[in-house]
């Protein structure tokens, strides 16, 4: 048996999904550019799934641009606005526990003369308004936090984050690649102005995402040519992906409530387990604010990398952190915002539990995993069972 | 019937590569910075794609960076380049019949400082070395002409224009998308330092390519993010779309000199019958020097929308020009450099033939293309049967 507890790394597309993208491939190829049957049937399908997407999000069809993928959609969002907007103001607010490539944008941006504040987080990973707020200059022209950590699974007051930023005229985007399929998104009830979405993490295909931008918003493009997306993303549409993405938001429309249900029985009854039946291990991020498909431990003594290995052998596909910065030795950027030692970060393991679980997933996890992070202390200079938590 | 004769605009995904690609969906779906099993495994198929692409162009394996396709890969050519060598000098030379890509690259690199040379073409759409060689100054950093031209078919004299820019130290790019699969491509001998593909132009999936980059070259990323493909192209790979193309490459340096034989006897029976069959109609682009699957012809006193109408309701799907331009009001800017006058470049049709073309598409286009030519010449104002040609 094998279980894949790593869905925010990846996640397989829904079977569901590559049915209908099949067609798309070879009898349905048209570009929606040209001026013949091929090409209006790519037009035509091209903007049903727009509305699609639209819908899922609570926007309109015009106000969803088509990109590779959810870092293609920040760098559109930040790079974009800020280039674009550079005469309202140089200012720009991220969190501490953003997406790397929402920080490696922010630092693009302070190399052309932007200023970047990076707002610090509480011990569960979630902002403080107040602090926020005070951050606000006039100079201040956008606001860029993540909807959920992809990390620890904490999420932040959306809703609070929009209404400041409406009243005091800021934009504001979020990333919202961990969240989307466990949270219900409504870009209008949270006055989001800038949304980023990924396809594959709602089960759809890889490269494709989405940059939801509000009506009246302007930007510059980031990839430039021939001027589809108007203008804003150019390079022939990826029919085949983008009806997939549409697809898998279909699919998602229908089950997420009971799916997210699911999930969050998953994972209360895995930490549950895992707290009590492991000696000096702690759950990271909020204890009841967080994903429902998120579960991130710390074990005191233990380098979480040996404990990736050892589930690895046992037949446990899991992740230390986010895959995009996992073959780094660098500790988790998130983790030491919430106030973790770099040893504490770099003991620290993530499961999230995703549509293909099972039950019996669950249940080998807490089978084996108490075992082994047992075997790992045993063979730990720094564990001392009487030592204390 | 349908007759499908409009190739440069998009192609259908050959069966095999669709069929390659879909255990890359559900089954194989890892994130390759993943470490475990399903990470692995992807990092793994992704080296060996890499190294299948390379050897199609005669280059290393460590000179492909996977992107989302051509239009992403001139970006990246073109806005890395100039950004991240400025201190080397600020002019680039492009030529007059880029694709629509490169000119609003170019316009966007003349905004952030850059001057920029368009080099004219002769009545046959070819560039000149001498006049090349005269606008080369010790401030040129640049020089970008496609191998060919994805409208007129006309091929360029790629290999001197290397062998110059090697010499005077300058850096050579060639978008490589409408000559890729009709003419062996091998980078070591045409000198080239940056090199676009496309997927889809081979017949893979759409959403993919490829930007070349010889090794000791220096580019910023145009996508900042997590840092994959070494920092250039951030964004978690689309495995399922780099498999796609790997197999679609694959096919073509085993099936391309048969198919390029074919697509040749198509074009020639086919240009030799218009010109024959339709008065008043001439060939653009050059008559020999031209892609084996191109054909562009101008119809004196007819508009080509008016005959692409017609071609359609026949069962012929055809092209008035580039795909990217095509919904604009504009003549295209190719014809226009060759010469033609705004009403002859109006009037003028591009047929370009595919792997899944049969010789009855041919005689099909032989066969109803003079009469609707005939038909709409006697609505127009403009045709005299006697006027001089």
């Amino acid at each position: 048996m094998h279980s894949y507890v790593d869905y925010q790394s990846a996640k397989p597309v829904d079977p569901r999904v590559r049915e209908v993208m099949l067609p798309y491939f070879h009898e349905r190829f048209g570009n929606p550019s040209s001026l013949h049957g091929e090409g209006d049937e790519a037009a035509k399908v091209l903007e049903e799934c727009r509305r699609t997407i639209a819908s899922f999000i609570n926007a309109e069809p015009d106000e969803i641009i088509f990109t590779s993928g959810a870092t293609e959609s920040n760098n559109l969002a930040l790079i974009g606005y800020a280039s674009r907007n550079r005469e309202k103001g140089d200012h720009i607010i991220i969190s501490e526990v953003e997406h790397i490539s929402i920080h490696n944008i922010a630092k693009y941006l302070e190399k052309n003369g932007f200023k970047v504040s990076r707002l610090p987080v509480d011990q569960y990973g979630k902002i403080n308004m107040k602090k926020l707020e005070s951050r606000i200059t006039p100079q201040t022209i956008l606001i860029s936090i993540g909807y959920a950590s992809n990390e620890i699974g904490t999420i932040q007051p959306i809703s609070e984050i929009g209404q400041l930023a409406r009243e005091k005229g800021v934009t504001f985007h979020s990333d919202a690649v961990a969240a989307e399929g466990l949270i219900p998104l409504d870009v209008k009830r949270d006055h989001i102005d800038l949304l980023t979405l990924s396809s594959n993490d709602i089960y759809g295909p890889k490269g494709v995402g989405v940059l939801y931008m509000r009506k009246g918003m302007r930007l510059n493009p980031v990839i430039i040519g021939g001027g589809q997306e108007r203008g804003l993303r150019s390079g022939t549409e990826n029919i085949a992906g983008i009806v997939g993405m549409s697809k898998a938001v279909e699919i998602m429309q229908r089950e997420m409530k009971e799916e997210v249900k699911r999930l969050a029985q998953y994972r209360d009854r895995f930490i549950k387990n895992i707290l009590e039946r492991i000696p000096k291990s702690h759950l990271n991020g909020h204890p009841t604010e967080r994903l429902a498909n998120n579960a991130h431990f710390r074990f005191e003594a233990i380098e979480g990398e040996s404990l990736l290995l050892s589930l690895r052998d046992a037949g446990v596909s899991a992740a230390t952190g986010s895959a995009c910065s996992s073959k780094t030795l660098e500790p988790s950027h998130t983790l030491i915002s919430t106030g973790l030692l770099h040893e504490e970060a770099h003991g620290s393991l993530e499961f999230t539990f995703g549509r293909f679980n099972k039950e019996e997933d669950v249940d080998r996890v807490i089978e084996v995993l108490p075992a082994i992070v047992d075997r790992l202390r045993k063979l730990s200079p720094l564990y001392k069972e009487e030592m204390p938590t």
